[in-house]
C-alpha cells in the first residue's frame, strides 16, 4: 500500500476513503493514453469507448445486472441527489391541488449527508418525509417503518450500511415491504462495496448508488444502478452520454478504475472475511485492555471492517489528533463533515448524548490492514487513552 | 503528444477533447500518492487538501479572481446545469401567482447542449426563454438582444465561443447590457480556454463554467466561477465540500491537473498565436486548392484554433470517415451529439440548410499541431474531396 507520508504506521480510516489499489498506479497511465472523447466517431474515440463498455460490463457482472442499468456519474453524492430530486421534481413542479396522492418519502435518520440533506431540502419545499429512527444498537425501527409505509409513499431511501457505525440494514426486507405498498426503493450502497458480502439482485432495490473512491478506485467517479424501465429524471441535462441519463464527457480513467476494481473484488471475496476476523480480534483486545469502552451497534449486523466505539472520559477529536501524531489516521465521524466541531448527527439521532457522541472513535480497516498493525494500534490507543484520562481527571484513571 | 493509435497522423479534433498534456503522464502518478480524503483532518488528508488549495490558487491567478470564487465540479455540463437550474429553482417552486416579475431567461441559439437543453427544460416547465439568434456570419443579433433584454430578465447565458464554428461572442458588451437591466450573466467559457486570449475580469461575468478535458487536463473535472455574494443554489446537496456549494469527495488528481495546466498556460500564451497562424495558413491553402468551400463564420471573431467549413457536394460524415482512415481524426459537429445522423442544430439555427449543414467539416487545432501535419492534411483532404465529388456526380468534378 502506498502510504501518503512516512509517518503512517497504519491507515485505519477506510470508510472516509480507500487508498488507490497498488496495481492501479500502473494501469492508470496506460488508460491515460486513451484520452479521446468516447463520443467521437473517429478512431480516437474508439479506445475510450471500449474502456467504458468494458467497465460497464465488469460492474454489471459484479452486481449481476444488465450493463444498461448502470449509469456513470461523479460519485454517490451526485447519484443520491439524482434519484431523490429526480423523483421529487415531478411532484414539486405540479401545483399543489394537482399533486398525486403518491407524494411522500421515507428515509432513515442515519443516512449520508447527500441523502439526508436532500430530503431536508424536500421538506423545506413542503414535501412529507418520514424519518425512520435507528436505535442505539444500530437497528432500524421496523415498527416505525411498517406503521408509516403507506400507499402514499413514492420513494424510500435506506443505506446499505452506515458509514460511521458500520451497521448494515435489512435492505431486502425493507425493499420487499416498500414494493408491497407500491413504493420505489433507493439504497445508498457506498459503504457496502468491498466491506460486506451482499447479493445485489436479491436485495431487489430499484436505485442504488456507489462511489469509486470507497473501493480502491479513483475519486470523482461513481455509478448509479437504475432498474430497467423505472422512472428517472436526469440531474445534468446536455449531451447524449449515458443514453441521455447523465450528460457530460465521461471520466474514462475513473470509470476504468471502477470496472477494474470490481473485477478484482469478485475474485477476492476472502478479503472481507479476513478483515472481519482482524476487526473482531481488535475489538476483543480493546475491550480486554481498556476499561469503559462501548462498541457501537455491535449487537446488530455490521460491515466486516468497521469498529466504532465510545471511550468514556476521552474527547474523540483529541484522541484522533494524538493517534494521528503516532501514525494512525482514524476518524471520529464522517469525513465529509469534518472540521465541524459539532458531535455526529448520526449518533445523536441514535439517542446517544452529546458527551457520548464526542467520545467516539471510528476505526475502519482495509484490504491491506495487517494484524501487527492493529496490535501496535491497540497498544498506542491504550497508552493515549490512559494519558488523556489522567489529564482529564488530574489523577490516575485505573484501567 | 501521445497518440491513441499508430494510425493517427494528426489529431485535429481539439474542440471535442484535448490530449492529456505530455508532462501530466508523470505528474498524475505522483498526485495519486496523495489519495487521502481532503476532508479528513488527519495527516492523510493534508496532502490532498494542499493539492486542492494550490490548484484553486493557480486557477484563480489565471483568471485574476479570488480563490473563493472557484467551485470544483465534474465539468462544464454540471456547471451549466447548476447555474441555470439553481437560479430557476426559486421561481419554479413558487406558486405562479407569487412569482417575482424577474423570471425570464435569455440564451443564444447556438449554446452547448448542456445549456440549450437545460433552457428547453425550463421552457417545458412554463418559463419564458428568449433565444438570441446568431446569423450565418457567426454574429449574435445585438438588435434582438437589446430589444428583448428587459428588467424581467433574471439570467442571460451566452457562451464565450461556439464549439462548432469557433465564433467568439462579445461577452463584455453583452454582460454590460445585462447588468444595466439588473440581469445576471452566465458564460460557458469551455471553448475559450487555451484557444483565445481573453481578459476574464474585464468580461465581468457573474458565472462561468470550464471543463478540464478541453485544456489538456483530465476528464470528468471542471470548475465553476461564481462572483462573490451572488445568488447560488447547489445542485448536489450533502457534505461540506466547496463551502457547501458542491458536495461529494473531491476529484483531487483531476483538480490538480487543471491547476497545473492553467499555470502552464499563463506562460505559454504564444501558443494561441501560433495556432492562429497555422489555422489561417491552412484555410488559405484549402481555399486555393479546393473549389466551392465556404469557411463558416470567418467574418466574425473566431477562436485561434478552429476552422469550420462547408464543402459543396460532399457529405460531412463520409468525409470524416475517409479522413479518419487516412489518419486524421476531425469532426462534423459536436462530439457530444455524435452518432446522431441529424445535421447540426447549431448550423440549422444559424440559417444554413440541411444540405449545407451536412456538408460541414470542423478542423480544430491544438498546441501540438505542426505545419507539416496540416500540409499533409490539406493534401489528403483535396484528394478525398475530389474522389467523393467524382463518385457523387459520376463524373470528373473540376477543381
Amino acid at each position: 500500500m502506498t502510504l501518503p507520508s512516512m509517518n503512517v504506521k497504519a491507515y485505519l480510516d477506510h470508510n472516509a476513503t480507500t487508498p488507490i489499489w497498488e496495481t492501479l498506479y500502473e494501469e492508470v497511465p496506460k488508460w491515460m493514453k486513451s484520452w479521446g472523447n468516447p463520443s467521437s466517431i473517429h478512431q480516437t474515440g474508439r479506445a475510450p469507448k471500449n474502456i467504458l463498455r468494458e467497465a460497464r460490463k465488469q460492474i454489471a457482472e459484479y452486481l449481476q445486472v444488465s450493463p444498461l442499468e448502470i449509469v456513470f456519474n461523479s460519485g454517490a453524492s451526485e447519484g443520491n441527489n439524482t434519484v431523490i430530486k429526480g423523483l421529487a421534481e415531478k411532484i414539486l413542479l405540479e401545483p399543489m391541488q394537482h399533486r398525486t396522492e403518491k407524494c411522500e418519502f421515507m428515509c432513515s435518520t442515519v443516512e449520508h449527508p447527500s441523502v439526508l440533506k436532500t430530503y431536508q431540502w424536500l421538506e423545506n419545499k413542503g414535501l412529507k418525509v418520514h424519518w425512520i429512527p435507528v436505535n442505539q444498537d444500530g437497528e432500524l425501527s421496523l415498527d416505525f417503518y411498517e406503521q408509516h409505509l403507506s400507499e402514499k409513499v413514492l420513494l424510500v431511501s435506506v443505506m446499505g450500511a452506515n458509514n460511521e457505525t458500520g451497521n448494515v440494514f435489512p435492505i431486502a426486507k425493507l425493499c420487499q415491504l416498500a414494493h408491497q405498498k407500491g413504493a420505489l426503493f433507493h439504497c445508498d450502497g457506498t459503504q457496502l462495496m468491498g466491506k460486506a458480502e451482499f447479493d445485489f439482485t436479491s436485495m431487489n432495490v430499484d436505485y442504488a448508488t456507489f462511489s469509486g473512491h470507497k473501493f480502491y478506485a479513483l475519486k470523482g467517479i461513481g455509478f448509479l444502478y437504475i432498474k430497467k424501465n423505472l422512472p428517472y429524471t436526469q440531474l445534468i441535462h446536455g449531451g447524449a452520454q449515458e443514453r441521455y441519463r447523465r450528460s457530460g464527457t465521461e471520466n474514462t480513467f475513473g470509470i476504468a478504475s471502477m470496472g477494474y476494481m470490481l473485477e478484482l473484488m469478485a475474485k477476492e471475496k476472502n478479503k472481507i472475511l479476513t478483515m472481519q476476523l482482524l476487526r473482531d480480534d481488535f475489538e476483543k483486545q480493546v475491550l480486554q485492555r481498556i476499561s469503559d469502552v462501548r462498541i457501537t451497534g455491535a449487537k446488530a449486523p455490521r460491515l466486516a471492517n468497521t469498529s466504532h466505539m465510545m471511550i468514556d472520559g476521552v474527547d474523540g477529536e483529541t484522541l484522533l489528533m494524538n493517534l494521528d501524531l503516532e501514525g494512525f489516521p482514524v476518524s471520529t465521524g464522517a469525513a465529509c463533515s469534518s472540521g465541524n466541531p459539532e458531535p455526529s448527527p448520526v449518533l445523536l439521532s441514535m439517542g446517544f448524548t452529546r458527551d457520548q457522541a464526542q467520545s467516539s472513535l471510528r476505526v475502519s480497516l482495509g484490504w491491506g490492514t495487517e494484524k501487527q498493525q492493529l496490535d501496535l494500534f491497540v497498544e498506542t490507543l491504550e497508552k493515549i487513552v490512559k494519558r488523556l484520562r489522567e489529564i482529564k481527571h488530574g489523577q490516575k484513571y485505573f484501567n
